[in-house]
């Protein structure tokens, strides 16, 4: 990646550091190395307040550059920073929401007169939430496959298909149009193959993660998505597969429909796509995610679908997230979020309904917030699609 | 799953915690809780050491059952357990390999009068080394379903396929026999989607991973695996896919080649057949690790492909790992290793030499320990196919 790039990303991580008076970072986690260092290793990016960033590297052993060096376990960290003629920090910040405690504590170790601070991650994490042009770039790439992928799905459609052998069609035509697999998510627990396919009373199956809907999935040890059940006649199906082409997850959903639904499902539908209309008119620079939030409640509250909304019985408290390296990033539209838009924000929006005994309706996209507005990602139909 | 199998699973757990004057455990990481409730649920499973396991969770909002409780954060902990009759611990262990730094922390303020032991991850993974009957029957199945897909595998090649082409028809295989295409590994770094594909050179280019062998990948952000290159003929290719069927992750390779393959291929195939026949007469209960590497290790030197032997350049230090929830669970067939083989246990074997400007040879099946000798699980040709 180019020295340029990477530079703008690290000084806006020091532009943070700087407000708190933290005058190194150590990085340790992927997302965080592909951020700073473009690139997966096994090791450590230690970033200081001045100066440029040093890479220390286990593995790969192929691996050369300036500031590039060779290390075998952290117990070396403060010697090989004498050695490159950096001083030992008096507050150094670690990734305290993503390094497991027993590693974090081995690493705050070895450095035992340097004040260690845990917000390493919520400090990287503002700075990824606004995109840099090339991210934007990157996003825009991705998106395009995305609706490649999702535009050939009526060709991958059987009749007397199970949710699970559509959704492995599916993924078959994400990764030929390049899509990596990984669905990465902030947070230890949220896990999910390549994201979800919800067909009939399945999607409102509730789930124990904070996705938009759950789905009771194919086990127990992974208990989201399709569940085997068969598409049937006047049901809807909800495709939302992560498109991670570049390392950035873009998000869309779209649905179809086995023959014609009740005329309900088109009526929420509309619903859906009007609550869309209402957020991305409003969304600029400055507005806050609980501004979205309230103002998507009031369009579905006046058409009466508020108990049907974002789920039934378990319903989830938000109508999008912020994307990037991982699928839940800043902002967050839903309650209580007072952050403001800012130009270079990603996000998907994503208001859905479910409709008992027929399935989910609604719609997903990825936004990018521009200095006037928002710039829509996703480009493909919005209406149902019959199979 | 039978309560009673749980309490096997549970009183594993507390043998091992009695050892230390632990008295009680939280676990809340997915993989834990799907050993010590079956399924995963956001919340936790409070393990003391006398008396029954109780449950508090989060989400989802349908769960009952006797000792299940709702529960909206950790702060509630202590006065839940006092609402039901339960002592405060005097020592209580997390997990501590796994939970982030600022989880476990906020955790264990929750119990100021209590000593926190960060022991709960390698604990666990003690007691989940060994398999219960009923995790052994788990296996059997998926290394059959695993068997089933890799059986296809000759039909799905194409002439002119490159080798990320192939991987997306092996994962579809491998998904619609049952995959559920979630590859857990231990460890917060090590990603990788399904498994690998590697042919010809690539399969030397060496990897951030402790996997056996690397591969380039498609993208920085995920290096590993396929890199787009054309199969040729005269090239080998491996197929490495992670086999979970029931949260159990088997493991299998089996090396395929375009037309006939240099005479020194078959030779080397031989050598890694030979390690594989050394390695499971020896292996029983009471033998090392490490007894099973230096086995492994003389037969590869003594044939002359030492330099070959788990990579060229940069070479993986073991010849199998154990397999569980994870991909990488006890015991280690590794230099140093003292951990004794144990009926129950099971592990993947996986000798492999890689050819410059032919690709990797070898084999990898996944073997359980039964109290004279090893079960092979995965039964499937191991010559090289020729596609």
């Amino acid at each position: 990646m180019l020295q340029s790039e990477l530079k703008l990303r690290r000084d806006k991580i020091r532009a943070l550091m700087a407000g708190q008076k933290i005058d190194a970072a150590l990085f340790t986690c992927n997302v965080n190395l592909i951020y700073t260092y473009g690139r997966v290793i096994s090791g450590y990016l230690y970033l200081p307040l001045e100066g440029p960033a040093h890479i220390f590297i286990k593995r790969p052993n192929n691996v050369s550059g300036e500031f590039v060096h060779p290390i075998r376990k952290p117990e070396q960290l403060p010697d090989l920073l004498k050695e490159y003629g950096l001083a030992i920090p008096a507050r150094l910040m670690l990734e305290g929401d993503e390094l497991p405690f027993n590693e974090y504590t081995r690493l705050a170790a070895c450095f035992p007169d340097t004040e260690i601070l845990p917000c390493g991650t919520s400090l990287i994490r503002r700075a990824r939430s606004v995109k840099t042009e090339m991210e934007l770039g990157l996003f825009r790439r991705s998106a395009a496959a995305h609706a490649r992928a999702y535009a050939q799905i009526p060709s991958v459609y059987a009749e007397g298909m199970t949710d699970r052998a559509f959704s492995i069609e599916i993924e078959r035509l994400m990764r030929r149009e390049g899509c990596l697999g990984i669905f990465r998510v902030f947070g230890r627990s949220m896990e999910i193959f390549m994201g979800s396919v919800l067909t009939g009373d399945n999607a409102a199956a509730p789930s124990p993660y904070d996705f938009a809907l759950g789905g009771e999935g194919l086990d127990p040890s992974l208990p989201g998505g399709a569940n085997g059940m068969l598409l049937k006649p006047g049901q809807s199906v909800m495709v939302d597969l992560g498109g991670n082409f570049f390392g950035y997850m873009c998000d869309m959903s779209r649905v179809y429909s086995v023959g014609r639904l009740p005329q309900q499902a088109y009526d929420a539908h509309q619903v859906c796509l009007e609550v869309q209309e209402t957020v991305a008119a409003m969304a600029k620079p400055g507005v806050t995610g609980e501004d979205l939030y309230n103002a998507a409640i009031g369009v579905v509250t006046r058409a009466g679908w508020a108990d049907h909304f974002m789920g039934i019985g378990q319903q989830a408290k938000f109508i999008g997230h912020g994307i990037g390296l991982e699928i839940n990033e800043a902002p967050v539209l839903a309650p209580r979020m007072k952050q403001e838009l800012e130009p270079g924000m990603v996000f998907a929006l994503e208001p859905k309904i479910v409709l008992p005994e027929v399935g989910p309706v609604g719609i997903e996209n990825s936004w990018a917030v521009t200095a006037e507005g928002l710039e829509k990602l996703t480009q493909a139909p919005e209406e149902i699609i019959e199979l």
